[in-house]
């Protein structure tokens, strides 16, 4: 193709860019855009398909920024390539409602696929973007119609490169053999505490090569352009392994600080700015510029991206055409919507049916749902047999070299890589074409707090099968047994987090996990077996709190969530018989949905006049917003059967009785006892 | 040395107590301490320098069982190398109250280094045990004095390998050139999903030698004794790397059942046990049976260990004559005590002096504490210009090859690896004359979740220094901001949260966390400027609440912690002004610490009489427990200069007095409004 002073004007205008927009704001980073703006401009004006004018095209290459601290790069880019982000906004750049946040964003800014900066996160979704990618071709892709063949390109730093979650990633992906990934290091040598050699002298290339990864050297990334371009190419022909090229860059290229940390994370000083401008043909009084030159060059690529989306689109109709379901499948799934008719498939329970674990009954929801719902795409973190997260004739997700399942495998084999497992499902869920699922033991859910506090921040659909959810798992003991870990994600904004008690429950919890397009869900399911409600539906469970046992007469409500529920319950018989008091019964196997619920009705389920008592095997934490005294676990637990735990806590009708009746003694003196649902006022959400 | 029959009685000893234990509490794991039983039989018996009579040997190559599901096997060793582990104990395996729990304690069970089952965390404290050794022998050995040069051994499975955690550890390990600290990786091939082969497909040995580490293989792991032993002898000689060991061995090996997944996780079948103790010439009638020969095989062992220490304290008793101090030094570090004194050092502030950032203040409590606790040993994630937890005359510390510190440095460059720093500080902290302390932005804890949740369980004083610790670090925006963070690590028992308002606090911040021998703590931290306050002391402060701004006619308490304490103050004489309110403040910089103080004190600070009000710019959850009302962030921040994001989720004295306001108002009808502290019971702690 040839490279001209057009592009090197580009490459100089975006690094202007960047050095405007820091040092207005007076704060973000404008070492790395101005060190990757050539391979930004290779990749965005040279090699990638996409169609600025319809950022959701699904067929577009995909394009991850995982040092997001970086983004000015990403939104010089946006800009030049025309997505919806003006000079204006660069100009707005790190103000408050900008869509130009000092991290990129998802869900605000045009053009941007994942959420990035928290590092090591966006590589590992690039990595669940190339898996949509290769099942979506499996699945859609028909003889003569290559519906689905994008790639998925990320950047990454030394950071990313350090984080444990990206090596968990790219062992994956390596094994995963993902052909159409292509992740590009920014070898600056340049850390913020200084030279990376201070603590990272590893052989970065040695080691993606033992994960299975094609590996390229570019030495010249600051002005080899061609070579750049011909190594990306290269890592494009490759097609049974991802690749990584490793790029040597100057941090801060140009500055009279380049090559140094000063440039990493501090604005250029104005006279520094003057001289790149001055020195690269620029107005050095003037900011914000963009030659003409320039404009139009990008402005071609659109052209010719908006050209290629329309070739597409022909085809996408002739397949619609011959693979009508196919085609109404794919559209339906990028819409967001599930099937219909799908939810008819949920079990639903009477009480005289057995007990059963609530992992156990998560098992025959899937079991039941997947045929419904074939963008359900589920997997493990090594623990499938204990977290029951795979239906009986699922296929595994597999390189097909290796004879133990194919690209439209619907089961993901993790490996232990829960962090991983995390990013890479807000990668899935970012795709478009996957509505992802994966189990652990809810106690390491933990390991993937990075991942997940971005699904809520990001916005995406995915589920966490959650087992072994408490002291309840017994044997395992306090190192597997969570009592921090629901306080933890209740907290999270954005994050339902579902502890079910039986099995309608856990079909309700699947329900909303499954038909809320803007959150992810964490469902807390026990190991050990537990009993099916009186009063329990589904109906009642959606609404996130509900009456399992009423007494209109009640001297307490007891409230409760999970395997505690059912003790409760037995607890009102011993309340009734040892203390002659009267007890109603609470579930609340979601707080952020019962939240959501109007005030009458948490108010009916809360009330006024009665005093509560929540019953909960951990943390206390949360409890306080809605009852008036707390039953809980604020210590770490122990090893042995879980009905010896349990006893041990005092967790059984006995040791509950005990603390209702002192509760409805400390509270008996209390004149129109208040629900806690009553505030002063609304929270800021 | 030579082996002969009684090495493989031994083996076969413990390959049976572990099938013996797991049978009889039907539950654990059989396989991986069957297969493993050759490899620590060498080393425990051959190989490893310990005095059973005295676990706290400082001296004493430490073991770290990374696999801790294989407990078993540690148990058996512990027995029969004559730790305080009984048979009894060991028949007591999984049940409540056992000193051989589930997963290995190390606070519960005498020989027990760390606290391990989470895959990958002991890998890492193993990693952090060998930084300490590398410290200790350069602080303590001298000429004709090697006082401290013990190794560190672990064993890992392939969950291990997979972790990121892990990953970050050995990178790290790598780079710091570790050559006391030999790993050996069960390659079993099986994982609780099934063979290796469907998610774990790595070359590890080459991962490995690009971290820079020596590897070794042995494809003989179940009965190759002598090429186990030349092995670890070869690794003991490379002094200038960490040392990796490829150990094929069958998994559950003797079973049945040999070399599948069905032995990992769940006892063999009785028919299975007796073919096994009939294969090796036991008795299959009899379980829980050690032979003679073997006891003495051990208690040989165990005489020649404590001749080894005997040894060591007669060199010990020289070095205290010529090294007077720096045998007193080692002697009161291992106690866990700070030298006497050392708290004078603290600074002091009075309302008078600047504002200053809390992340500053405790950059100034480093520098002026440092000289005084040599056993301070600080580090930073990549963070340390943004965390400023280095003090000015730090020494890195560093392989003394590179050229950039030495091994006495007491400044750890942990890299971008927030989770492999926390586990490495908790085998710092575990190994007896560390005292470690790191930082990174206060959102990124989170990746460490499973490290601190270890710190807490296994009860070390270790310190994170979590600064840019809410909305208040502005510009970076929503994906650095914590929301959920406090309300996660306050929930976690045994874990103090410290989010101290000014300079007296922070001193008081650091005076509890260094003093708490048993207690990690994180110190949340401001990147903003916070002014001094008028009543803070260090004497307050360390009670975890105290009132900042007393009233005796007052209408409302606004009880408030870091940042948000001095716009409260600013409020009490907004609400005087335009509402004619008289208000109170509390900071309560510890929520841990203050649950700790007498009723008595806790009441005074929070009165009944009196509605309350808390004012924290993030989750609210968990204030409902000190508080009436909650004003706080229940949802993500924003991009922008931290003042305008103050002020768009109107935390101002304007916007804190409306929601004050309202609580006044909502409360105004209740007779004798009660404390919060008052409770119904008290919680199980």
């Amino acid at each position: 193709m040839g490279y001209s002073d057009v592009d090197t004007l580009a490459i100089n205008t975006i690094r202007i860019l960047a050095a405007d927009a820091t040092f207005k704001s007076n704060s973000g980073h404008p070492g790395a855009p101005m060190g990757m703006a050539p391979v930004a401009h290779v990749l965005f004006n040279k090699i990638m398909n996409y169609n600025p004018k319809n950022s959701k095209w699904v067929n577009r290459d995909r394009f991850v920024l995982s040092n997001g601290h970086a983004c000015m790069l990403q939104y010089a880019l946006l800009h030049l390539c025309g997505y919806k982000v003006s000079m204006d906004d660069i100009k707005s750049f790190r103000t408050v409602d900008s869509v130009c946040p000092g991290h990129p964003e998802a869900h605000d800014t045009d053009g941007i696929e994942v959420t990035t900066g928290p590092l090591g996160q966006g590589f590992s979704n690039a990595v669940g973007l190339a898996i949509a990618q290769h099942h979506a071709a499996a699945e859609f892709n028909k003889p003569g119609f290559e519906v689905i063949n994008n790639y998925t390109y990320t950047f990454l730093g030394d950071g990313c490169m350090q984080e444990g979650v990206a090596s968990e990633a790219a062992s994956l992906a390596g094994h995963l053999q993902l052909g159409n990934l292509i992740a590009i290091y920014d070898d600056n040598h340049i850390s913020i505490d200084g030279d990376t050699n201070c603590s990272f002298t590893e052989d970065v290339i040695k080691r993606f090569e033992a994960y299975g990864w094609h590996c390229e050297t570019i030495t010249d990334g600051d002005d080899g352009l061609q070579n750049i371009e011909d190594a990306i190419k290269k890592c494009q022909a490759v097609k049974d392994k991802p690749s990584m090229i490793k790029l040597r860059t100057i941090i801060g290229f140009g500055s009279k600080l380049e090559g140094t940390h000063s440039v990493h994370g501090s604005p250029l000083k104005a006279d520094d700015i003057k001289q790149l401008k001055t020195k690269w043909g620029f107005d050095p009084e003037k900011s914000f510029i963009v030659p003409q030159d320039v404009y139009d060059l990008y402005n071609k690529k659109g052209a010719e991206g908006a050209a290629l989306e329309k070739e597409w689109e022909q085809m996408l109709t002739k397949y619609t055409e011959s693979h009508k379901s196919e085609a109404a499948d794919l559209k339906r799934r990028l819409a967001g919507d599930l099937p219909e008719g799908w939810e008819k498939n949920l079990p639903v329970y009477s009480p005289s049916d057995s007990a059963v674990a609530s992992r156990k009954l998560s098992e025959i929801v899937l079991q039941k749902i997947h045929a419904a719902i074939p963008e359900l795409v589920g997997g493990s973190a090594d623990l499938t047999g204990s977290n029951l997260t795979r239906w009986k004739e699922a296929v595994d997700f597999q390189p097909p070299s290796l004879g133990i399942g194919d690209w439209s495998g619907r089961y993901i084999r993790y490996g232990v890589r829960e962090h991983a497992m995390g990013a890479i499902m807000n990668g899935l869920a970012a795709y478009g074409t996957v509505l992802p699922y994966a189990g652990t033991f809810l106690n390491f859910v933990s390991y993937a707090a990075g991942a997940i506090r971005l699904s809520a921040l990001s916005q995406v659909r995915v589920i966490w099968v959650a087992t072994h959810d408490s002291i309840g798992l017994g044997e395992d003991g306090p190192t597997h047994q969570p009592i921090e870990t629901l306080a933890h994600f209740r907290a999270l904004p954005n994050c339902m987090v579902w502890r079910p008690a039986d099995g309608n429950e856990t079909s309700a919890a699947y329900y909303v996990a499954l038909t809320s397009k803007h959150t992810p869900s964490v469902l807390a399911l026990s190991r050990q077996n537990l009993p099916q409600l009186e009063n329990s539906t589904i109906a009642h469970a959606i609404k996130g709190g509900y009456v399992v046992h009423e007494n209109e007469k009640a001297d307490i409500t007891l409230v409760s969530t999970g395997s505690e529920v059912g003790i409760c319950v037995d607890a009102v018989k011993y309340l009734k018989e040892k203390h002659n008091l009267a007890a109603r019964v609470v579930s609340m196997p979601c707080f952020e949905v019962f939240d959501a619920q109007d005030k009458a009705y948490r108010l009916s389920i809360l009330p006024d006049g009665i005093p509560s008592l929540s019953v909960e095997v951990m943390s206390t934490m949360g409890w306080e917003r809605y009852t008036h005294e707390q039953f809980g676990l604020n210590r770490f637990g122990a090893s042995g059967p879980y009905l010896d735990v349990y006893k041990k806590f005092e967790f059984t009708p006995e040791g509950i009785s005990k603390r209702a009746v002192a509760t409805v003694d400390f509270w008996k003196d209390v004149p129109n006892i208040r629900s806690p649902i009553n505030r002063a006022f609304q929270q800021l959400i």
